[in-house]
């Protein structure tokens, strides 16, 4: 998960690769879910554990999970399940609610070394739940004002609410019961495909990176191409193109580096190619993204935002959990 | 904790002592409460880590907890603090809720080797809570209901009522903060009065008891008298003439022994005593309880009664969580 406070390519660099797309997710004993609210500009492919149930709160963001690419509207539901990878990319200023919980909570449900796969999401509305998505989006966002709480016992209302919602979705959400290899020996369906992305990430500024890709891998072209296909709806071609316009957006927001360098330095050919996908990834110009204009704009005026952003996120989910 | 279902003389004899007045409760991770509805004939002195919520849904019980015995009546509330002594006894066909929970759930708001020291006692109604003894009652009996849910997610349900009760219970009930030392060196302040419960019981048909109790123990009859009267509110002739009493009813229950010899052997000196004993206890005469006149008769009517008792304790919390 990547929050609009910190930024991508800062961490990323030096980071063990393997840590970076798989994001361990804390628990305490007593609060088994970790709820937050956080605008979000753009996210590395990762993959968890735990599921990650998120709500849009306002605007739009993409979400690449699965074949096909996915695009959240305010009051959209999406359940990330177990293992899953996922990336996502906001595409307009947004606010997103996103509960993190562990599958131990339905183990009596599953049975030893088993999982439910959830089918929640209401942006391709295939498989509703009973009752309709807005009971899920109601409990979702009960649960997700608990975080403003701030009594003493704040958490045993937000385990409470958590707990209600936990129930609400096992009894109306469709799920399939799946097999859930040990932790240590599996990783993710996905992991090769999230360690193509974080491969991406810190290196998109060289030339044929597609094929230092499929070398360094040792895939195929081919089988690269499917495997972004099919986990993030995706091609390679397009997570490059992301990678390198999320390296340009630091380096316009951090650096004072001119325009017509940092087109090179991430891995763009000339400054056309450079002006075109950056335009097209974000909707305005690299020097209109420098000038503010973009979603996550410098540091200061993000931290502007996030304090924004608390009571819009409070007054949001009040109008979800109570219609 | 002592059900009706199981007999308090055939469990006891021959095992540990200090393992039968410390009772065990195990907690699964995901269901942090121990929730259960029961009859109530009597029960050991005993004490426990775990807080011990109990409401009286039905009938009559007398609590020994603390400097005077308490007599709770249908639709009290009473909280038993971790490491405290105490005994029941039901005076009247009774059915109790009994909400069982480990004092790790208040660390947040008690901090490290500390611990929240509930005033819930509607009885006294000395402390009451903010909003009324009926709100925490509503809350205990709605997560009480959860115990018959049948649904795969039904624990979902209960966590979810748990967390709202203790939700409930932190934010209008009111508590000291005291000092918790560590679980392996400190037995309860209680531990010697339940030890001496455990011996009476072992013991109780012997002659001249007060004294080998003050030998055994190597405390003077008046120490003695005063732990007693602290810990339980009760006289320790008075934890032995119950002692004695609960021996004879398990045997006129169990055996077919004479009713003239049983009194003999529970350490009654005559057969007038016994008798009149018996009857202060119990209300009957050991001749009426034999004919099933008493609160657990056999062990036949015990499991038709247990039977009925879970449709009517159903309806009683109904009726309390609606109200």
């Amino acid at each position: 998960m990547h929050r609009k406070s910190s930024f991508m390519f800062t961490t990323r660099k030096g980071g063990d690769m393997n840590n970076s797309v798989f994001e361990p997710i804390e628990h305490k004993i007593m609060a088994p879910a970790k709820i937050f609210v956080t605008g979000m500009e753009s996210s590395h492919y990762h993959w968890h554990y735990d599921y990650e149930l998120v709500v849009l709160l306002k605007g739009k963001l993409q979400v690449l999970c699965g074949p096909s690419p996915m695009l959240m509207e305010a009051g959209d539901i999406f359940l990330v399940n177990s293992k899953m990878v996922h990336g996502y990319r906001g595409v307009q200023d947004n606010l997103c609610l996103f509960i993190q919980f562990p599958t131990t909570i339905f183990e009596r449900i599953a049975g030893k070394e088993q999982l439910l796969y959830f089918y929640l999401n209401s942006v391709r509305k295939q498989f509703p739940p009973k009752g309709g998505f807005e009971r899920l989006r109601k409990a979702a966002c009960k649960a997700g004002l608990t975080i403003y709480g701030e009594e003493p016992e704040a958490y045993l209302v937000q385990n409470a609410s958590f707990y209600e919602l936990m129930a609400e979705l096992a009894a109306s959400v469709q799920f399939d019961i799946r097999r859930y290899p040990g932790y240590a020996d599996s990783p993710a369906e996905g992991q090769l495909v999230a360690e193509i992305g974080a491969y991406i990430d810190a290196n998109c500024d060289q030339k044929n990176l597609t094929e230092c890709i499929s070398r360094h891998f040792g895939i195929s072209e081919k089988s690269l191409y499917r495997y972004a296909k099919s986990f993030l709806g995706i091609s390679p071609k397009e997570m490059i193109d992301t990678a390198r316009v999320e390296k340009a957006k630091a380096l316009l927001r951090l650096s004072r580096k001119p325009i017509t360098m940092i087109g090179g330095e991430c891995g763009f050919t000339n400054e056309a190619t450079f002006y075109r996908v950056f335009k097209k990834e974000t909707g305005i110009t690299p020097k209109e993204y420098r000038n503010g204009g973009g979603i996550g704009p410098v540091e200061k005026v993000v931290q502007g935002y996030l304090n924004f952003d608390k009571r819009e996120a409070e007054t949001l989910m009040h109008s979800y959990a109570e219609c």
